[in-house]
């Protein structure tokens, strides 16, 4: 069992709302088409779909007034739409694809996916098909609603479901010893040991910046699944062919976080 | 609590495949923003969007050969098309409509809702959304999967939500004592009781005809709900105003059922 989360500076272009990256997309339905590696789930981020929308409306934030409520509608429909043309270009790439909506079976408590309910999920991975998920405009029980991200939901799924391996696709090569674009010998760190880093700060310290790329959050968020003996690679998916080889479980340049 | 199933004959233009009927729509977006009576939940039919590939590819007769399982997928990013197009009409029309996508929750046994996990619809209506779900192509226990109508889902909801009435809009005024293309004379019935027409027969019998409109169907699934104590009003959703009317529990041309 696979978990192949690709973020939303790889499937759209971030800077130029509603403007999907469809080279990239399409290059990723072929190299998920030719790793071959079944079962497989896969999880995308919002990029410049989900995020203006959010912001606009503090929809993260939770409820506080009216006018959000349809804020929080349009930001599930942005989703949708980017989805939608994920979900089609695996099919057409061959890949036999099936688009689920998060908003439709989860509910978080304080902005955290608590429980997770995987019927529907294991029952199209039984059939042979790959479920297409994606970070979303939730209800949520203390706050009304928020935004979870792919990388929280990737890394829930790959718990429940026992995933052998999550893969994490951003647009940086994995996590550095300084941030690569400022300082220029930065070194990336092909392998992260997380033992002795159990919390944000501790990480934040090991990896001396948390302006690299996102990465911290990323890393944080996925101490979850590597605790739980899950492997987990972060790699460079706007790159040609590291995802196909990090889903095949080849050597790829890249961070793999151990325990 | 009222349910609105808005027929495939009328969002769509049935004999022209992939095409919104936009004037239904948006008029019948004006009409529930009018009407402005909730908790609502809507539900739509696939008409030229899911029932081109369903029928394609055999979908609700469930697996039989790899290759269902594209449009299986195909079946249901159509359904999601025209979803997102009637979401953004009422979103539009200031109702706080929400996507909500039956496979991903439901699960049938042999064609049928056995039992439905309500909790995010139920969330949604206390923040004051209004939920739009559709027929949909979902994963089956025994058949691997099927199709489910809007009309099956939207009598398991309103039983489900204990809703006071249900609104089933179709492109006929309602049930006739014959079928109104063939029949001259035939008569539309106001008030039809189902009291000892507990099968499909008796009440083809009692309708004299089972190619009035497909209303024999329609009258069967609601059967259901009409037991259950819940009003059921069948009208003609392509006339303005009737949909507006049936929701405020106005009189209207239609035909009610009861026990």
């Amino acid at each position: 069992m696979l978990i192949l989360k690709l973020g939303g500076s790889v499937v759209t272009y971030k800077d130029k709302p509603f403007t999907p990256h469809i080279d990239n997309i399409a290059r990723l339905a072929a190299e998920i088409a030719e790793a071959d590696a079944q079962p497989l789930v896969v999880v995308h981020g919002g990029g410049s779909y989900g995020h203006p929308i959010a912001t606009e409306y503090g929809i993260a934030e939770g409820y506080r007034e009216p006018r959000q409520i349809i804020g929080f509608s349009k930001t599930h429909q942005a989703m949708i739409e980017l989805n939608d043309i994920i979900v089609r270009e695996l099919l057409d790439a061959g890949v036999p694809a099936f688009a689920v909506s998060p908003s439709s079976f989860i509910v978080t408590e304080s902005r955290r996916i608590t429980d997770i309910d995987l019927q529907v999920v294991e029952r199209l991975i039984e059939s042979g098909l790959i479920p297409v998920l994606y970070g979303d405009a939730v209800m949520d029980t203390r706050q009304g609603f928020t935004i979870i991200s792919g990388d929280q939901l990737a890394v829930k799924l790959a718990k429940g479901l026992e995933a052998e391996r999550v893969v994490l696709g951003s647009d940086v090569d994995g996590v550095f010893t300084d941030d690569p674009k400022l300082v220029e010998d930065a070194r990336l760190i092909e392998e992260l040991s997380l033992s002795n880093h159990g919390d944000e700060a501790k990480i934040g310290d090991a990896l001396d910046t948390d302006v690299t790329g996102g990465m911290l959050g990323k890393v944080v968020e996925a101490t979850e699944a590597v605790e739980a003996g899950i492997e987990v690679v972060l790699v460079n998916a706007t790159v040609g062919g590291r995802v196909r080889a990090a889903l095949r479980g080849e050597k790829v340049i890249g961070t793999r976080l151990k325990r």
